[in-house]
């Protein structure tokens, strides 16, 4: 069966492919209406330009062509934010604040998780060249607005710092080898393996590492971090700023997960997730990464987020739509005028073919145009095949 | 400069992005409207699949890749009709009609010409089910009307039919590398050389075969045609297709080039080329393809067409859009709601953040809100940072 998909691509008929549809335009919209520009980078680059400044995992995520024209070694996009941020560092050239957004397919050589696809279509938004929090702030309610809009009953949208995680391995003076092992440990939240690893470490540091695990829950979480965390300059910036962070959006369901360090390589600040209500993935993600635009020429401060819009688009109830009406086969008088005004008024008009009559519910017809007393008239499709012509 | 792009890919910036959008949005809908149903096959799939009852060409365009998962040759899709043939065939088994759309991104090894992209973005409408002309007719009625929302001045459409090429060389019982390389001749006009080959041919097949690079022109090289190629049923019927087809469609710059057989491997009846005012190469080919669907295990008539979105919205003059609205940094009384109104009536709002006075209309803004007598007021942005906050 040569017509079988490679696991994990999928197609997407119709009606999933309207509401995919749909969905992809509302959210254009609402970026563009907060003043985000799109942007349509490329599907396949060099791959030492897709890979900069991002992490071994997107390296082994990326599917590798040679370029016939170059004898280069090209990627298949897996992931578009440093596309964006390379557009903005090296193309816009702004010198205030860019606003960029973007939505296209990645491909990725193994799905993320077992319920993920390997194409999703990336959706996201980035604001670049503001340093301070309130860039964050922007950032996280365009994301719970997006979901707002997709319907997603948003249970958490979960806060962290990459600079906490970042201070305490710093002072402890770690080999990036232990830093990562570390790191992994955290995001599994396996506290015995991580407490036998830090055995040798600093009291301090220790004490502070083992902490984070336990530190998630609603924003009284900061508090308690503040009297078990060292009270070091860079670790009281991070409290401080997921502290404004949380008082400035006091509508929407915030949550605090000190040790949630996802896309620890790539993001240099404030991080977040936002899940829905029976989901146990993250529905999307997103933080600050200051460092990406440096590898292409030009260092400028920058968050945002991104989602597939296909596990989105998956989740909304199937709309309500009205069916479409027949007109009968090219030729009578009046006819394609009549045609044109439904379709002005947004009505799906499909003319109907010679020959096929008895299948036309098949393309969703549910009424169907009749010369009647000198006009053409819309009536209820009662019949399959009757009346028409 | 690690972020130069390969040759032939491009980044798509604003303005131009969203005359793209923009674009894809109103094509889309013409083809709802006219019951043309969303389909979104994947970037990738096994590299059989891709190129079945596709030609050489397709197969050399086509990026290959390896699958982790399976171990199997994958393709990074150059082409879609194959794909969305496979879900008619496959997928929705309907009896009757099935009209379907699709856009999409699609990458070529090579590009198509020294001004195409390797990365069109494929968009198209296929009718399947209906072996009738009729079909075809809908097909190009639908192509002109793309290409009337496009702006684009259409010098012609013309048509062609394999049919003719085939039952010609069909009599000739000649090999398939001559069919080629005959084919090749035909399509580059290249009557000497062809002359020279088609020396040792019976006197009518060999007559008819040089008759028809000079068959073009408006719809009376018709007429013409059928006094100089021979009178057999399959080149008669052929040329009634044509015929009824050029007096079903007045209103539109029909003309016919019957040495015009491109797809040839593809096609199997009514081909057709649309060309804008000022460009030597198609902005849109389409025809009958009958046989694509036997592949995927059932041969359903076919007809249909594609373009390239990005060349045709190229074309598009720029919109005359109006500037964005600048809302001074967050807090104040009033503001989220006045926000939410101005972007409720289609405003672009960009909320300042602090610091980059001097920089909004890099931002676009030309407008501004301002708390005047007791109301958020919007006026014009005089000098760059004043009034707000």
């Amino acid at each position: 069966m040569r017509w079988v998909l490679p696991e994990y691509f999928q197609d997407v008929l119709p009606p999933e492919a309207d509401k995919l549809e749909r969905l992809r335009r509302q959210l254009l919209d609402v970026f563009r209406l907060h003043g985000y520009q799109l942007v349509v980078p490329p599907l396949v680059e060099y791959l030492d330009s897709l890979l900069t400044g991002a992490g071994q995992d997107l390296r082994l995520r990326t599917f590798k062509l040679v370029d016939q024209l170059s004898g280069r070694t090209l990627g298949v996009r897996a992931d578009m934010t440093p596309q964006v941020a390379r557009i903005d560092a090296h193309l816009l050239n702004r010198q205030g604040v860019s606003r960029l957004c973007y939505c296209g397919a990645v491909a990725h050589t193994l799905p993320a998780s077992l319920t993920a696809s390997r194409e999703p279509l990336q959706l996201g938004a980035e604001v670049y060249g503001h340093a301070g929090i309130e860039a964050d702030i922007e950032i996280i309610r365009l994301l719970a607005e997006v979901l707002r809009i997709a319907e997603v009953p948003t249970s958490r949208i979960d806060l962290g710092h990459v600079g906490l995680f970042r201070a305490l391995v710093g002072r402890a003076g770690l080999d990036d080898e232990t830093v990562r092992e570390l790191f992994g440990l955290l995001q599994a939240k396996d506290v015995p393996t991580l407490s036998e690893r830090l055995a040798p470490l600093d009291a301090t540091v220790r004490a502070a590492l083992l902490a984070l695990p336990r530190l998630y829950g609603d924003a009284s979480v900061l508090g308690e971090a503040r009297r078990v965390l060292p009270d070091w300059p860079d670790v009281v910036a991070a409290l401080d700023e997921l502290d404004r962070i949380a008082v400035a959006l006091p509508g929407l369901p915030i949550s605090v997960d000190l040790a949630d360090l996802r896309g620890y390589h790539y993001h240099s600040g404030v991080v977040f997730a936002a899940y829905g209500a029976h989901s146990p993935s993250a529905l999307a993600l997103g933080g600050r990464y200051d460092a990406v635009g440096q590898a292409f020429g030009r260092g400028r401060p920058a968050t945002g987020f991104s989602l597939d819009l296909r596990e989105l688009a998956q989740r909304l109830p199937a709309p309500d739509l009205p069916g479409a009406i027949l007109a009968p086969v090219a030729g009578a008088a009046g006819l394609d005028d009549a045609v044109r005004d439904l379709r002005a008024r947004g009505e799906i008009v499909v003319e109907a073919l010679p020959g096929h009559e008895g299948s036309w519910a098949e393309t969703g017809c549910d009424r169907q145009m009749i010369w009647h007393d000198g006009q053409w008239l819309v009536v209820s499709l009662e019949g399959e095949g009757a009346g028409h012509g």
